[in-house]
């Protein structure tokens, strides 16, 4: 899918949203791109994450003299503007707790990244507003303090808060989230690594996702499991590619909620057969992603994933893109 | 504890194996070291291992006219010499069955690693006598060939196939095992690390320190687990010592095993206060591990081991030791 910029949402004046950002001053306003992550990345389920460079939201911040938060939607989600309801919003207001000085914040939003398709669109949403915000802040708080604000977002959406999409979409790059009480995120290097993504236009519930997994797991899967995250954070740090795609297998999550996903199976197969190292379920779906060494397979991919849901004849989007490396980006 | 080299063992011609080793010629007999290991690492249960430089077992083997496997022990701990209830000769007989001619081997084996004690002395015994008789056979096997045939000696010794103490026997280092069946041995570097070793003088047998774990665990325990492995490879291929430090921690199999150990939890604590990065439990027990950055720390976490098995009045061992590079030694 080719990504439309609302070219309206960012520049027009009427909005009295004046002022220029320059320099290391801060700004009177602060925009920012906010990436799609893919969280768990098959066999590191909840410590694991990746930002890819399409799809992203757009985000712009002030303050205002109105104290609390002000949230204006510029896209056709017709997501809750109430703060405490809105993803951006419960960052912020976790945030504001923590400021030194009280400040008002009018936000817009305009997502490209639709909510419920598992590329971590609420995660963009709140990692977006408070990077966002603690520019305009002079960047009072550490990247640690915005995911933990950020953090709050994702209760909001799911009930539980996780880093795994936040951490990356701050971070950048691959990330890994070894511990949440402390937290504790670590960005791993990664070899340059292509990335398609399909999102089957059906309804997965992250909280559906997360209830249907059993709460008890036999020893031998999670040893296996860890043999698997291991591999693949060494495949990762030696960029090498066989080990990554040896390495992307998950015994225990993706046999439960793959049957969630129609067509999981045959995308996979036919993704692998087109030389794809390896992938699945995009945090708890219904995306789909897979990794490729060049953008070539990644088309090839692209391609077998249209396939898969044409005979299916369900509606879907694609995207091929790459890890992104800078996390949630101020544009200005 | 001194190593105490059984020199006679080593040169003595009366036992009828003269002839020299040199150059790549295949040899007469061959003369190896055999390093301790100590599989698990904390965090990485069966997949996760290392060798250290002492203590080591010393074999040597030559070929006979005799079919079969002649074993000869040069030690005080009475093993068994047949060959199919001894780990060497397990490890020996599943070589020969892939050998392109059959040959008869002698093995002398003369241990100073004390069967039982946590430490690889099983793995020693296997993985140095399938590597000395490679030698002899100018290099027939793989060393992947090597951990396999080997693996049968642990499964005399413990009734299970498992490869982490004898893949870092045969290559030397820290390695992972991503997966047995199929093997996929994963050598990883680390930083210059020193290890304190201390074997309590009592006995935990493998079958038993199995037997009594849960075959089920709890998923968020697992996920806090393989958080703590991906950090730790993270940590070691990194070279970030305070990751590996917060990286080794077991909430799964330390807390129900170490019930077995007097002083565990003691010399855990000490050692920490002492300034070890971490350690816990070698293999299945009774010895416990600790690694420090550097070689006072590892000899201070020393004195408080002796300090807590002195209050205990329990008879121990310690060794100051580093991690072994090579695996098992041809010398000669």
């Amino acid at each position: 899918m080719k990504l439309i910029v609302n070219n309206n949402f960012l520049y027009s004046p009427s909005r009295g949203l004046g002022g220029e950002a320059g320099g290391s001053a801060v700004p009177d306003f602060v925009r920012v791109h906010a990436p799609a992550t893919v969280a768990n990345m098959v066999c590191g389920f909840d410590v694991l994450g990746f930002a890819v460079n399409d799809p992203y939201d757009e985000m712009r911040i002030s303050f205002t003299d109105k104290p609390g938060i002000t949230i204006i939607n510029e896209d056709e989600y017709n997501l809750p503007t109430v703060p405490e309801l809105n993803v951006a919003g419960a960052a912020l207001l976790a945030m504001q707790e923590e400021m030194e000085e009280q400040r008002g914040f009018e936000l817009h939003i305009c997502k490209h990244i639709k909510p419920g398709s598992g590329v971590g669109s609420s995660a963009a949403s709140s990692a977006g507003a408070v990077v966002a915000a603690n520019r305009l802040l002079n960047n009072q708080f550490t990247n640690e303090d915005l995911v933990r604000f950020a953090m709050n977002g994702e209760k909001v959406a799911s009930g539980v808060k996780h880093a795994d999409n936040i951490a990356p979409c701050i971070y950048g790059g691959v990330t890994l989230i070894r511990s949440i009480f402390p937290l504790d995120i670590i960005p791993l290097t990664a070899p340059p690594l292509f990335v398609t993504i399909v999102h089957p236009q059906i309804e997965v519930r992250t909280s559906d996702a997360r209830g249907i997994l059993k709460q008890q797991v036999l020893l031998k899967d999670a040893i296996r499991q860890w043999g698997n995250i291991a591999g693949l954070v060494a495949g990762l740090l030696k960029s090498d590619y066989d080990l990554i795609g040896r390495s992307l297998e998950d015994v225990l999550i993706e046999p439960v909620r793959s049957i969630l996903i129609p067509g999981f199976d045959k995308v996979k197969q036919l993704s692998k057969e087109a030389g794809a190292l390896g992938g699945g379920i995009s945090g708890s779906g219904p995306s789909i992603f897979m990794l490729s060494k060049d953008e070539a397979t990644a088309k090839e991919v692209e391609k077998q994933m249209h396939s898969v849901y044409e005979k299916l004849s369900l509606d879907h989007h694609t995207y091929v893109t790459n890890i992104n490396q800078t996390g949630v980006k101020i544009i200005d």
